[in-house]
C-alpha cells in the first residue's frame, strides 16, 4: 500500500460540480482569484499556525476525473455528455500564491490564493478548505502545547479519537510541524519519516494477571523500554520496576516509567524520588491521561519531573476551539474586484499581500493589501506554483522550524496561553476604498 | 479510483506492535476477548447511536500487512525477521460479536466485542475505536438533529469544515444512518448511495455581478435549482426571483431558495410572503448558516417556513461534544476476566451481553451481565463473525430504519435535547461480584 493515496477529484460538493457546467456552457471561463482566509481567532486563541498546503499541492498537481468517476456523475442525469468529457480533460493549470506552512497568521489573511478559470478554481473549494483548515487548527493547538511544555519532550498519541483516518494522519503532521517530537501512530511515522514512540498497553499487564512478570518479559525482549506502571496501583508498580531493577542488574536498561491516570503531579514526585533512591535516576518518566496546554504548563509550573508527554484527544480535536470560521471566496474575476455584502460576512475585493513589519526580531504589525500594493515589512504570500507546475517543495523539518521561529517572533500577549491583546492589523486604505465602492454600488 | 480504499494494516499505535512480538515471543497466543465501549455520556446527550460496524468488519475482513509495509518496519529496527514473517502471515480469524449500527447504547455497554489470539486483537485496537468512536459521535448528533427538525428535511453540508478526508465522507454515512436525506458531498453521495443535493456558491452569483442574470443562466441550465439569494441582499433577491419568475413564465420551474445568512426565521416568513404573494407557493425555502439542534428546534417550534435544512459545521464535528470517553478492553484471557484498576476507570471482568427490557414499546432499562448470563429482556450483542467470517452484512438503510426505531422508543426524558433524566443501566450482581473479587484480590 503507498502511504500517499490519490484523493479522488469527487471529493467535492455538488454544487461545484454543477456550477462548473453553467460556467462552461455560458463560456463563463475567465481568471477567478480565490481566496482562503478565516474571519475571527476562536475563544483562547491569540494566532493561527497555517498548514495544509502540502497535500493541497499534492492534489492540485494530480487533479483529475477518472473515467469510472464520469461514468457515475453520468448517471445522475444532471450532466450531459460534453460537459463530462470536458471535465475529463480538465487538469489544474492555475497560479498559486500561499504562505509558507508554519508561517503564523491572522484573521481576514490569504493563507492561499487561488487563480485559475473559475470553472476549475470552484471545484476545488471543498479540498482545499478540508486540509487548510484543519491541519491549521491542528497545528495551532499543537504550538500552545510546544511552548506549555517549556523544552519537555511531547508525543503525539490521538489515533484512536481523531474524527476518522486522516485526521489522524494529519494531526501527526501538523503536530510535528509545531514541533511535536513523535507520534505513536505507525502509518503516519512511515509517510513523514517522523520518529515512531510505542510504550505497552494496560492489556499486556492484564494479559500476565502480574506486573512483576509482565515488566520482566517485556524488559528483557525491549532493553530500552518504557513501562506502563498505573494498571492496579500505580506506586505499588513503581516498587516492581525497582525489584526489577535489583534482580536484573546490569541488563536493566529499562528508559521509562508511564503514568497514564490520576494526580500525575503528585505521582511523578513520588515515582522520581523511590526510583531515585534506587539508583535509577537514568529512568525518565513518561506522563499522559487527557492533558492539554493549561494542564502541562500547570505540570511544568509545578516542577513536576515529568521527562515526556503524551497527548491524544485534546490535541487531535483541539477540543476547546475544534473549528475555525475558514472560507474560500472569490475576490476577483477577469481582473476586476469581487465582494458579497452577507450579513456580518464581508469580502474585501481583489487578490491581496500581507506586509509583516518585524522590529528587533518581534512582528509588529500586518497590513493586508492590493496585490499590486507594496508596504514596508515582509510580503507573506510568495508563489507556490505557475501554470500547474510546483514551484516550492519543502520538507516536514523546513516547515517546523518557520513554526517554531515564528511563534517565538510573536508579541508575547498574543503568544500567551491566554492572550491578553490583539495582533495588530490592518487594510489598506485601498482595500477600504475598494469594499465601500462597491457597498455603493449596491445601495 | 474505487470509493472503497483499503486501509493499511500500519493504522495502530507502535505499542500494539511491540505488543504483538512480546506475546509471540513468550508464545502468550491464548484466546482474548477485548471489548469497546464508552465510559461516560458527554454533557447535553442522553444516549449515543452506535455506528461504524461496517467499515470495522471491512477493516477484519482484509486485515494484513503488505510486503512494503513490513520492509518498512524491519527498517525500525526493532523487530527481527522472524516476527515480520509471522505478522505477514497474520488474517483475522476471531469472532465479533456487537450491537448492529444504529441501536442506541449507553456508558458501560460493549459496541463491539473482539474474540481471536492476543496478538492479533491487540493490533485492531486503533482502527476500530477510531471508527467507532467518530462515527457513533456524528450519528448521535444527526439524530439529535433528525428529532429537532421534527420531519422537515436534513442535509448535510459539513465535508470542508470536517476533519480530514475521512471524516468528510464518515460524517455523511453516519448522519444517513440516523435519518439525513441526502449530503453535499459528492464522493460519500457515490460510495453509500446516498442522495446528493447541491444549489450554487455565492461565487457563482459574484462573477455576473448582477443576481438577475445569475439567477437566470442557472434557472434556464438546471429547471429544479436552488436560487442562493443572500449574497448581497436577501430580499431584494428574492424580489429577483419573482421577477424572473414573471419574465420566463411556464419556462421558470426553480425549486427553492437558500437563505445563508442573518435571521433565518424573519428572513423565511418574508421571502414565504414575497412568493405566496407572487403565486410562487411550489418554491420551497432552503436555510443554511451555522445551525445546531437547538436552532432547528427554535425554527421548527417558531414555525418558521422552512422546508429543508443544511447543516455542516456543528453536525461534522459535533461541536459541543466532539468526542466520547471511548476504550478498547482486554476483559477475558484465556478464560479469566481481566480487571484495571486505574484512578476512575474501572473494567468490568469478563466477555458481556446486555438486555434490553421493553415495555409497550418503550425501552425500560438494560441490564450488562456475563455473556453467559441470561436476563428479560432482548440481548443487544449479536455474532458478526465468526472464524473471521462475515455473518451480517446490511444495508445502509436497514441500520437507518432500525436507528429512527431505538430513538423513537426512549423515555423521552432520555431522548430529550435537554435531558432530564439517566436512563437506567444496571450491572448484573454477577459482574459486580467478580469485579469486588479481583479488587480483593490485588488489595
Amino acid at each position: 500500500m503507498n502511504p500517499n493515496e490519490r484523493t479522488s477529484a469527487l471529493f467535492t460538493d455538488l454544487y461545484e460540480i454543477t456550477m462548473a457546467r453553467a460556467y462552461l456552457e455560458e463560456g463563463r471561463t475567465g481568471l477567478a482569484v480565490f481566496e482562503t482566509f478565516f474571519r475571527r481567532l476562536p475563544k483562547n486563541r491569540g494566532y493561527v499556525v497555517a498548514a495544509g498546503l502540502e497535500d493541497v499541492l499534492d492534489f492540485l498537481e494530480d487533479f483529475h476525473f477518472e473515467p469510472d468517476e464520469l461514468e457515475w456523475l453520468a448517471g445522475l442525469g444532471a450532466y450531459p455528455r460534453h460537459f463530462l468529457e470536458r471535465l475529463g480533460q480538465l487538469r489544474f493549470d492555475g497560479d498559486v500564491w500561499a504562505v509558507p506552512e508554519g508561517t503564523v497568521v491572522f484573521p481576514y489573511e490569504p493563507i492561499v490564493q487561488i487563480i485559475a478559470p473559475i470553472h476549475v478554481a470552484q471545484l476545488l473549494e471543498t479540498y482545499v478548505l478540508n486540509q487548510i483548515h484543519f491541519q491549521s487548527v491542528i497545528a495551532t493547538k499543537a504550538a500552545r502545547m510546544v511552548d506549555a511544555a517549556r523544552g519537555r519532550a511531547l508525543v503525539e498519541f490521538g489515533a484512536r479519537r481523531a474524527h476518522g483516518t486522516d485526521a489522524a494522519i494529519k494531526a501527526v503532521r501538523a503536530s510535528y510541524l509545531a514541533g511535536f517530537d513523535g507520534t505513536s501512530n505507525v502509518l503516519a511515522a512511515w509517510r513523514y519519516g517522523i520518529p515512531p514512540f510505542g510504550t505497552m498497553a494496560h492489556s499486556y499487564v492484564q494479559s500476565h494477571g502480574s506486573e512483576a512478570r509482565a515488566f520482566e518479559i517485556f524488559a528483557r525482549l525491549f532493553p530500552g523500554t518504557t513501562l506502563l506502571v498505573d494498571t492496579y496501583d500505580t506506586l505499588r508498580a513503581v516498587d516492581e520496576v525497582v525489584a526489577l531493577a535489583r534482580r536484573m542488574g546490569p541488563d536493566f536498561q529499562v528508559g521509562a516509567i508511564r503514568l497514564d491516570s490520576g494526580d500525575l503531579g503528585a505521582l511523578a514526585r513520588e515515582a522520581r524520588a523511590r526510583l531515585d533512591a534506587a539508583g535509577l535516576g537514568q529512568v525518565k518518566i513518561f506522563a499522559s491521561s487527557n492533558l492539554d496546554e493549561w494542564e502541562l504548563a500547570a505540570l511544568v509550573g509545578a516542577g513536576a519531573p515529568i521527562d515526556v508527554f503524551g497527548v491524544g484527544t485534546r490535541l487531535v480535536i483541539s477540543t476547546d476551539a475544534p473549528t475555525l470560521d475558514m472560507a474560500y471566496k472569490l475576490v476577483e474575476y477577469e481582473g476586476v474586484g469581487r465582494t458579497k455584502l452577507s450579513a456580518g460576512k464581508p469580502i474585501y475585493p481583489g487578490g491581496k499581500q500581507v506586509f509583516r513589519r518585524v522590529e528587533g526580531g518581534r512582528f509588529v504589525e500586518d497590513v493586508i493589501a492590493r496585490h499590486s500594493e507594496w508596504f514596508p515589512g515582509e510580503p507573506l504570500l510568495v508563489q507556490v506554483m505557475a501554470g500547474g507546475k510546483r514551484l516550492l517543495r519543502e520538507g516536514l523539518p523546513q516547515a517546523r522550524r518557520r513554526a517554531r521561529e515564528q511563534v517565538a517572533a510573536l508579541p508575547p500577549e498574543v503568544r500567551a496561553l491566554d492572550p491578553t491583546a490583539e495582533y495588530p492589523v490592518r487594510f489598506s486604505k485601498r482595500l477600504q476604498q475598494d469594499l465601500e465602492a462597491l457597498r455603493q454600488a449596491r445601495a
